[in-house]
């Protein structure tokens, strides 16, 4: 650190390129919207709707918008999703909400998606895993990556998982979702040789439920598998967009 | 039970009945050792060698060779199977020891085994379930069932799975042992049409080690799994030996 | 495996052979609906009602009906079995409806509900254990096992427990239901001598409550049970079903 | 308190009585040995030997029967049993010690034990209760009950707990000990009509292993009953001792 | 059990008398309402109203009524004491509702209620033990205790706690409710010389929250408590009153 | 911080000053002592002898010495205390060793330790306190505040604590130790007017043992208590010294 | 104690002193409000809105206002605060109400608030810690601390913590709200060299959610923090107000 | 899969062909040994050395060098590292041993390791994260990744880890170990832009110890890492590698 200051006092280095380099971000107005995000760590900063009323939603996503060019919001209800819309009206050009994975992306005119020649899956081993799946697919497209999408081949019936193969090994890059007893992404991680990324599910109840067990099997999985918390599609569809990033800029 | 007894005070019912009836066992001097629990209960009384001295082993097995003909002994070590065998030495025509599996046979002259006519496959992921994979064997042979070890065949590798189909479908019962996530009981029971009784083992570090994480997955497994307590190798086995003698019987 | 492949080469087998010989299934259209389950693993495809909207169950159990014969709903609520029955009103020839125990079976005109000789009881050790029952009773039914309820012998009045068990003993395999301290199936497995599945309810409040402390009991227990999650009354029908498959195909 | 600080305003209470009567102890030398604890709550102070080398708990004891005429020492080893001994050689004119059960009672001359009119019997599953259930009877007697042991009668086989139903209704409190499950106490309440106190004993392994399942089976059971920690033999045995000057004192 | 049994044959014992000897309990028409409980155990059967309506606790209370004089429901909320009120508006001659701590009892003309010389305390730390206090102090008022509430003496301030000596000593036996932290059974037990019965409360938030911390602090005590689940009121006056069954037939 | 930075560039604040403000500490050459941390943090960095053989003990002791002028080493046996003793003959000039505490403390000539006009009571519930409850007199000791140990003063027996009133109301802070239910906390809490810090001790066995029962219970506590893990001494004695500092600076 | 006492009878001191002193509070009428709390521990009595009616709420905020002078109420809502308001029109003449961190506090006329030398931060990561961080503002203003609040200084952008790092020095006593893994209270004892007390605040789902994570990491700071429970705001603002005490006392 | 299969049936696809397809492996005889494990699934198979003795995994090393040239054993002592040495004497040109880290590599002559452009981090916060990091840096490194080690940056002294940002912000992938609150991970991906693995590691002892408060922290963080089991090292490492496989492919 002390050869960075020294550079400052010697005049070589500005005092803004100092802070940006001993801060990671450049001070703007943007206030609690951490506008920098994505330049500093490479991750979108995205709206948890979850606890915020309909108007905390919109009001920051249209800071947001203004900020970034780009308002990602996510577990967001219906009433949400319209007052985002209708304060968005003139600002944002394209405005996407998908009810079921419940997340919300609008984008203003100028916004310019990075694009990564990089393939990322997303894995599910039934119906009930769509949400988390969803939420890890649009932000792994939001970040530049081709998301593919890969659904229904749970074990219990392994022909299928089997039949999936291909696909599977396609990617540069897996999440793979799963609830209850999460064997699939170790069963997945058996069969190609990409990085794996565990999502367990909340399904399932009594003893382990809640997705627990399914957590607990990724994390002692004999297989090399890395895992996020319960639900948390947005932290594995960022690590793999993140993957992604260092695969693709290089394409 | 006022029929029951009304019909003992009729004479029509003998005391001894009706204590059998309303008991489920004969009075013996056996004392501690159960002699009487296979006929009643269908399971050969067996001694936990753990927390038990050699000599204090060696007596028990004594009192069951000569009260059932044949002393059975779980988690039993070097120095206890070498007094059981000093004790039986004159009694038991045959002692067998499983020093991997840690389990002690001993059979009088006049011992005769029962035979059923049913298959019980025992399976495992990998070495390291061979403990209480190995107990599960023991007793469901002892209960006369015909058992095959179908070993190795864990979904880190999922072609060794596939590969044992056949071997695995040939069964009328399994038990299917797996530690770490403990996911080849899900998988096994996805590919046959015959109960599966899934069996935890105590591998694993970390959170979900000691065979918590197999556990809770097994019970919420998305197939059809019954379940024992982690390394219960002996319960699983008498489980499948009860189901052997229920298909055995007919045979 | 490589024999299997080297007979398709040769053309002693087809290729659709081999494919379900090593998948498990046929390709058909049922889609999501794992028609083909119960020829595959002997376990009839049921549809779990809890978290569907009744449009998406009745859509679900149309396509159950058409592909099976047969459609078969767990936890489905009045609003639900309307709709089923509406949507089926021309397909099905019967519906019944548990709204107690919350299960829907109907079946097509053509349906024919296998037939086993085999005897499941379920044994409930109060009034508050009926729904998993239920559950258990209704499965084993549809599979085809004779199911004899034995209801509220609950160990606080351990004389109805005893007066119960020339009952308990007639039967092939026991689904034994009980909450609180879950006692029950351990005193039943020492009075008989088939196999006993212990099914935890998840009554109970405070420490160990919800189940978890019936579940950890039947997993400890003295005698030789197997156990499935908490109030997974399918599951433990399923097993009984699965073993009264193995008896009754030979009787 | 006012009344009573006035009244030593006032002479009519010195201050010594109104010590004792805030306190509830009267001052004295014995420094960290609570001397005062029997007569102020019923229950004898016991030396704890975990954790002291044998001359910390010969010194103890040394005190102990000093200052009350008697030592108690639970969970104590021989080395330390053996240095009681000594320390005690001239004090005490009795020693017991019982090396299965470790604990140790020493006498003086002018010791006089309570008698209590009152019948505490002690229960136990399996064997391997046998180590907490001799704590309890012997801190019992020490209080002055008479002790039944009824041993050996757990539920796996339900005549020898049935056999035992008339020594149980001769007691007029239990103290039911049991590992694994922990069953018994709950049958034994639906057998009597005297208080019944579970004591959990830390046997079992996996899930719901060291005592746990059973604590938490006694804490939900079905009938109505009292409980302790696992393994604390010695509080089960005061409370049942407490109940017993309850009752005992009016005989 | 043979030599009843033989007793029975020989015509010294009636089957009726044996039924009675063996089983605890008479056959009578009552079904599910265990009628004899009380007879058999002391303790009189409760009708638990959580999670059954209005109209099946009315017709529990209704043959409770009429088979033992007394109906008692406990966690019952205004609906179905009004539902109650009505069905037994001819059966019972009185009917006393506790809005807050959520139980009621009704008695017919010709009910005795039994008489105990025997003082039970309950004591509560604060207001919101209220519910399970209530709970336990109407359940031992009606096996005939004479009880004694002694309230909001919690330890935060100590000096009340104090105050309270006088009337702790004066009771038998003392239930002792706490939530949070739990310490009052601890301090109360220390400072009395009768058998304290620990009720931990359901209150507290975070770690610990929701009785745990209060419950795993009274087992963990270095006094000697018994303890009962969290909330179960009445588990702990139904201990209190068997305690007191004990003390008062002798009075 | 752009305000700093643009200080340096002015020449107004050298590059090592802002370094200083920036990081907190100073670059030498101590490596992972973090000789700097007493300046920063207020903390006197402290070896952890856990883990460690005596020869790295002594090793980094010299490294401490060298650069603070004193070593402090905690969780330390004979033998490394005996190496550190050998290492040190020649630098320290004192050397404490509290056997029972395990802690070291050496310094040399010129450590001058600071002095605090504050006062920390240090009080234990009973003797199995000792270990944690020293190394926090120590460290306060250490950091300059005068220690006041208040010992034995648990609530079993109330009186003691009690008139431990006096001497606990004449400190500015408190530490508490108490194991088991780790009631202590809380009582003092209520009788005194300063800020008390629960120290829960990793006594007990069973349910709630190793202090968990103790740590969730003070977390629980009715009064306001803050507190630390368990058998953090360190911990708990370093908070008081911090406070004592902001205390004492003023005196 | 009996020093006291023996002054007591002679004259010295009063009944009405000595129980002050020996109780720590003199009797009053206002029964369950503590009226006394804060003379003797320090403490300003609050009442806690969870679980209390409107109309309760309302009456007991009356007696806290004629007893004390002020009424403090935590976890209070709309309607309850509007009911304080209408019942304390005339004798209170301000009260706030914070909708957000949902306190009131409402004084009389002749209130005169403590004020105390001492500066408290209270500090958050985010917009989610709002409402127990302004639980322990409030608290620490009203017992007389100057209180700044430093938020929104999470570490996911560690440039902002470090902006903070000079606001955080001013102050003599910081509490550091965070969620979700907690990790700002160790980063910010790091950064200062005064008491830092962890709050863990109950956001974040999934594994270690509701605070979970958050309390345990706090407890396993690699720096020196005391902790208070998952959203206990209250009791971490007393803690900061009792340090402010003994250091503004000075002042 | 039928297209595959009616390819081999028309001799498009030979046998061997669809079976490596199928089942990602080719039948060889190296047995237990998955010697085809790196080629189908990217990551070298290692011999876990707990729980065998020397001469097995001497044994397996051996079997291990035959078939792929190299032999990798984690969690080895100096015994068994000794005894592999002697065994592979003639057929090894290297073995390396690392005795803190407990791992051995040993290669042939004719050993090629891979080697890719990817540059992998591998961080801890301080020293006692030495095992699973070393574990972590070698697996990665024999996969061919270029590993940095970047030391004892742990937050307590936050300005050791802002120094360590441009050596973070140079790698591709980083694998952060860290213990007690587990906080390290959660800075680092505030302040770069690649993908972040958390490792957490089993120090800290009370509440949260074992790993556990740090695994649960990194699962909650508010930032995007991925996460492994607690002192998984060679889990994270593999992940780290199978990302710089997909990275350094291309470069």
């Amino acid at each position: 650190m002390r050869e960075l200051l020294e550079a400052v006092a010697a005049g070589d280095v500005s005092p803004a390129e100092a802070e940006a380099q001993l801060a990671g971000y450049a001070t703007n107005g943007a206030g609690r919207f951490d506008a920098a995000r994505e330049s500093r760590s490479g991750v979108p900063e995205a709206i948890l709707g979850d606890g915020k009323t309909p108007t905390e939603i919109a009001a920051l996503a249209e800071t947001a918008a203004e900020t970034t060019g780009r308002a990602i919001v996510t577990r967001i209800e219906q009433a949400a999703a319209t007052a985002v819309r209708e304060r968005l009206a003139e600002t944002a050009v394209t405005v996407r909400w998908d009810e079921r994975a419940r997340w919300l992306v609008a984008t203003t005119a100028d916004f310019d998606r990075p694009t990564l020649d990089a393939h990322v899956g997303v894995v599910t081993a039934g119906t009930s895993d769509a949400v988390p799946a969803g939420e890890a697919a649009m932000i792994a497209r939001e970040m530049g990556a081709t998301v593919t999408r890969i659904d229904d081949v749970g074990v219990a019936s392994m022909a299928r998982t089997i039949d999936a193969v291909d696909r599977l090994r396609d990617q540069d890059v897996l999440v793979v979702a799963a609830g209850r007893e999460g064997a699939l992404p170790t069963v997945v991680a058996g069969l190609v040789d990409v990085p794996v990324i565990g999502l367990p599910v909340s399904t399932g109840y009594g003893h382990g439920g809640e997705g627990e067990a399914a957590l607990s099997g990724m994390l002692q999985s004999c297989t090399a598998l890395s895992v996020v918390n319960v639900d948390a599609g947005f932290t594995a569809g960022v690590q793999a967009g993140l993957i992604g990033r260092q695969i693709g800029a290089l394409r």
